[in-house]
């Protein structure tokens, strides 16, 4: 028997804690199979520097409420492990831990810069005899990531840049008269689109009349008379874009510095294209900056992500006990649209690690700032149901967990 | 017997329409004593267009669907009407539409704007021997109108930025250990911080560390020192802060102009926060900016707010009938805090018009960046309970209201 490693990776999601919340319930349920269940603090950090929570030490209570928070109940990281061939401290420590605490697999749940750190250690533990059984889930709001039908997080996002363009759309029409006439709500995404297009589930007239993602380039004179075509037939012009859009080759929207990972801190395009349309058409713009609160709307989850990003971490542990699915990220398969009906399948980390899924072509219209009837019956099942919150003093019902570690076993370790 | 006139006016709120929904209730209940009851199509400008709704043409379920939505059902505008008495077309105008209507009513839902609107068409008619009875409720997110314990429409705001700011906090929280360390809310509230204040009721550890509100002048080195305390206490510090908030003397965070009151457009304080914080002190930063999402989030209205604003609708019918409160705003007056109880009076329109409340120093804490518990008090009360809206295809059931105008009887009006 050994024990199990899981940890959360890269930025949050509202639904990553119901994975944590099905992998808790599939070791429960298997818990004669495995000695222990540590749970990485921040991750893989949690793996370098010991800290490792013990699963044992909470109450069943406090387990369950794990499954109603947003964010990642025990942390999570932007961490990139170090190349192993030239500086394998890192890799050498966490083989050490992974030992000392008889951890024979390794979960670990994120997007595509995390399916990269599982590949590698999974090649290490190889190269180094350890038989470890390495495995991915899936998780991610921009749903980029390949092999998989969508990725847990994002229809929960998703459900919540609807509601709100709703709203504000609502908002925009009842005052467009003598007021604002455009509207623009800034989604993340990274370099695809997948957020932004998702506004385009919401219901006419309060959904977006154009929708830009960096799948297409950006025309700026075909954007600003679709604009103003919008605000003289309708009185007014609903616009979600993505993060990533570029108004201008080699923009950068804002001087924020990169991640671990080198990627450039994106988001702030909102108030460019507001001014645009200030100076160019002369109409009064608000815009909104969603940021974190798309990736951690708990209170308007979707039915569909929760339901998918917990069976996950159940079939995860299911996969471990049969050793199955080694150096593979779990997937979601669609079966059918409709009624929608999806299975779990798996793919081969490689495919995965570091590479990003854009919108396909035929899911985009023919201006390229809309989307079509195949990108709604795509996107359309992963918005499906709600499931409202426990609410106490006016407030959501969110807590922090007191984190309870294994005791440590190794030498301190700096890094 | 005479008809009514009822219009929303200025920017729309969560919880105008739970307003018109009592209006509509009191109008039925009372309905031998009416002619009728016509709602502006935009405020005033339905007045002026001779553009009136006709409840009378709807059904049951139409007239009900109102209440669950956000916006205002049939417009609202931003029209500041022309000075009586150099301009006085519009206002004869008004008086040849409200003749051939035989309205003898006027009630107008707004801020402080608006209320101005009603004082100088309750003194034109008088001054035109006009018997019309001129009423203002009070409406507006900035909870800054003189006269009222509280403005329909903050509660709901506030209760959506406070679950806002706890989810990204829960977020930040998790991911602070490796990546972003700061986080802001761009909260909306002119000139007057009450929104930004409101956030203060988030629960720890989740709550804001730092609120920024105009009614302090900004301590750019004690901020700064505020800011890096709290990352080095806590690993991360959250922010809050009102879009009125200047960093220096007579910035302007935007160049977009004015509005019909000659306001300036604010909004946009969040990046420039952000960019402080990362030139200074070296954060990664990340910032939301709610705009037009806080004051139209129907899906997190407040149970006070929505019961507040539908019995203001219903009482302003009943004082019609008893021709009371003329020239007079309604307003909530706060009986006790525990249990909370509130009641109805009314203020003169006089004392509330173009006038601005700020927060008064005691709900201030010393160091001026952020409430004290007096104002925890206060707040509290009006965040309270929660009505889940239906949903259907995964989306709010929110949906726009033909328009059906009564006949026109006046000749057309350019405008």
């Amino acid at each position: 028997m050994g024990s199990i490693f899981f940890a959360h990776s890269g930025g949050v999601t509202t639904t990553i804690n119901a994975t944590l919340s099905g992998i808790i319930d599939g070791y429960h349920k298997h818990q004669s199979s495995f000695s222990n269940l540590l749970v990485g603090e921040n991750g893989i950090i949690g793996a370098i520097k010991e800290s490792l929570i013990d699963i044992k030490q909470y109450t069943p209570e406090e387990l369950q409420s794990i499954y109603s928070q947003p964010g990642a109940a025990f942390g999570s990281c932007r961490f990139k492990l170090k190349d192993p061939n030239t500086q394998s401290a890192q890799f050498e420590r966490i083989l050490d831990v992974f030992k000392a605490h008889n951890i024979k697999y390794f979960i670990y749940n994120g997007g595509n810069d995390s399916q990269d750190t599982t590949l590698k250690l999974s090649t290490y533990f190889k190269k180094n005899h350890l038989d470890i059984h390495c495995m991915g889930i899936p998780k991610t709001i921009d749903n980029d990531l390949y092999g998989t039908d969508n990725c847990p997080g994002f229809g929960s996002a998703a459900k919540y840049l609807i509601t709100s363009i709703m709203e504000a759309g609502v908002d925009l029409r009842s005052m467009s008269n003598s007021s604002t006439k455009v509207f623009i709500l800034e989604t993340m995404g990274r370099h695809t689109g997948w957020l932004a297009a998702s506004t385009g589930l919401a219901k006419a007239p309060f959904g977006p009349h154009v929708i830009l993602m960096p799948e297409r380039k950006f025309n700026r004179s075909a954007f600003l008379k679709k604009v103003d075509q919008s605000v003289h037939r309708n009185g007014y012009c609903i616009i979600s874009v993505a993060e990533g859009v570029k108004l201008h080759e080699d923009q950068l929207h804002s001087n924020r510095g990169v991640d671990a990972f080198g990627h450039q801190q994106l988001g702030g395009i909102a108030p460019h294209i507001a001014s645009l349309i200030k100076d160019e058409l002369d109409h009064k713009t608000h815009y909104a900056v969603a940021d974190y609160l798309q990736r951690s709307a708990r209170h308007l989850a979707s039915g569909t992500d929760l339901e998918q990003a917990k069976a996950l971490g159940k079939f995860a542990i299911e996969s471990c006990l049969k050793k199955s699915f080694n150096e593979k990220m779990l997937a979601i398969k669609r079966v059918s649209d409709n009624p929608y009906q999806w299975d779990i399948t798996s793919t081969p980390l490689s495919t995965v690690a570091n590479e990003e899924k854009v919108i396909p072509d035929e899911f985009i219209s023919e201006c390229g700032m809309h989307i079509t009837d195949a990108c709604r019956q795509y996107l359309k099942p992963l918005i499906q149901g709600e499931q409202w919150l426990d609410y106490s003093d006016g407030c959501p019902n969110y807590s922090a967990l007191e984190k309870k570690f294994v005791e440590e076993k190794c030498a301190p370790y700096v890094y």
